[in-house]
């Protein structure tokens, strides 16, 4: 249905985008593969399931936004979250700011009016949970560097930074990454308002503010939100603000209606080599292979949980 | 109509974020100045008007888009979008394409049907330009390190890197930035299907396909558009597209009705405090300032033009 030449162009352009192009055969072996080719013939060991005590479900009118919660990374605050969704506290609530290239972020309109909704039985109050003993951490460099810290990697499935020289490691602002909003004090978060990265990586707020997890599937339905015309992408009028239907920890919800969902596992050379594969690209559309990979343009795959039937044989 | 304590968490959480709130008194001057003060209080010279003959306006039902073109990095594929626009020739196309977290695309959706747009009198077949000759560019370096590039700045307010090592300079894919779309082959891109950076910097784009201007006003009429939901972010029915009402240069349109917008410059003292206060945030908010600031992290002001009894006597 298209020009040959474009249809080609185009099919090419975004294909390449995705590594999804079979290299030319070099001289030598080892072929080039691309991230999706790896993850394809990755072995089910590769991939992990989500715990459903730190699995959040946001349903919304256009669908379900699933998201993984980083206790390793801010315990305080996700037994908070826990709490409160256990509470049903987020279910009638709303997003309430949509700034472009910035955040998407809920929590109660009517905060500090007289029918603010109470946040107990979960604290009013935490600690702040800015960063983690890197030591107790899962912690797989990646060996790129990065202009925000001095050493980047994952932890279980989650972008994060560490400094060697004071052992602290966090969870950083990459796309979809979610954080707890606090005011001025840097204890002033408990977690009953929430962002989600949605643009550029701000990575100025790490070690500002506790993050607390990641959308692992739906970040669409946030991203396309309405901007907010108010200060701050802040929506002006309630009728701009986007019901929250709910917000489940998959726990609390029965087997049977939880998504079947896994990550891939980002402390094995499956990982690595997908890592590769996008830091450099040797397929026919790329004539120059960027030789970098900044931390947060790091793909981290998900893919529905294969069905017993459906599971090759390894 | 908050709660106190929300409302000025909410407040202070998001101010800080555009560094709008003065720091604490430090012990001795000079006292920390957000950006935005640096910029309000900026002499009218740290401002240009844009060149009518570099402004593209896209045109949608939801408002316009204002694009300034880079001749600089591209001059051939500038040229052929000028002559495309006065030619009326994107006018009736459509976007075809919204990836999330990547890019959003024009371009001919009958391209290779038997009712195509005719590209001509522009031209069909146009060199690569990936990169232009540094020497030849007014490159106002940034001191921050970048991991994909050997130096990174700015040039007449578009984002770029250089490489000493052959002279060489690119536009890069920040935020916003525009590209023509083109096939496996480098030479095969003319302009006549352009992308939109609407994610995360995709930096391994960069010296691999041809960049031709950004987004200084109106990103957010494209960043919110539902995402395709076929391969790629292709619209998969012809009525998901967004239909295109007109791509014109600023100097085919009446004075009367062109955008009075002005840009900040990108290589003044004025610029260099804009971009210190954002690396390093001393506000109250702020708990450790970043110490760094990525390329594709610096906002780039826009304002509109002040009218002579606007324009305050400096």
């Amino acid at each position: 249905m298209r020009h040959p030449r474009l249809a080609f162009a185009t099919l090419a352009f975004t294909l390449a985008m995705h590594g999804a192009i079979a290299a030319t055969p070099a001289k030598d072996p080892p072929k080039y593969k691309s991230a999706q080719e790896i993850l394809d013939a990755a072995p089910p060991s590769a991939w992990r399931d989500l715990d459903p005590q730190n699995t959040l479900y946001l349903d919304l009118a256009s669908g379900r936004v699933v998201i993984e919660l980083a206790p390793q990374f801010a315990p305080k605050h996700v037994a908070n979250i826990r709490a409160l969704a256990h509470a049903h506290y987020f279910d009638g609530l709303a997003i309430i700011r949509s700034q472009d290239n910035f955040v998407v972020q809920w929590g109660d309109p009517d905060s500090g009016e007289k029918n603010e909704k109470p946040i107990a039985p979960a604290q009013a109050k935490l600690p702040a949970e800015f960063t983690a003993l890197a030591k107790a951490l899962n912690f797989h460099p990646l060996p790129d560097s990065d202009g925000y810290a001095k050493q980047v990697g994952f932890v279980d499935g989650f972008p994060a930074a560490r400094d060697p020289s004071d052992g602290q490691a966090w969870l950083t602002h990459c796309y979809g990454v979610l954080g707890a909003g606090r005011g001025t004090e840097a204890d002033s978060s408990n977690g009953s308002e929430i962002y989600v990265v949605t643009g550029q990586s701000p990575r100025q707020l790490d070690r500002n503010i506790t993050t607390v997890g990641r959308v692992v599937q739906g970040i669409e339905l946030l991203s396309v939100l309405p901007r907010g015309t108010g200060p701050l992408g802040f929506y002006e009028k309630p009728e701009q603000r986007v019901p929250i239907k709910a917000i489940r920890l998959a726990a609390d919800v029965p087997e049977s209606e939880r998504v079947k969902l896994q990550l891939i596992r980002t402390d094995t050379p499956t990982w690595d080599a997908v890592v590769e594969a996008r830091r450099n690209r040797r397929d026919e559309w790329y004539k120059r292979p960027a030789g970098h990979i900044d931390l947060c343009n790091v793909p981290i795959a998900a893919r529905a949980t294969p069905t017993p039937a459906a599971t090759p044989a390894h």
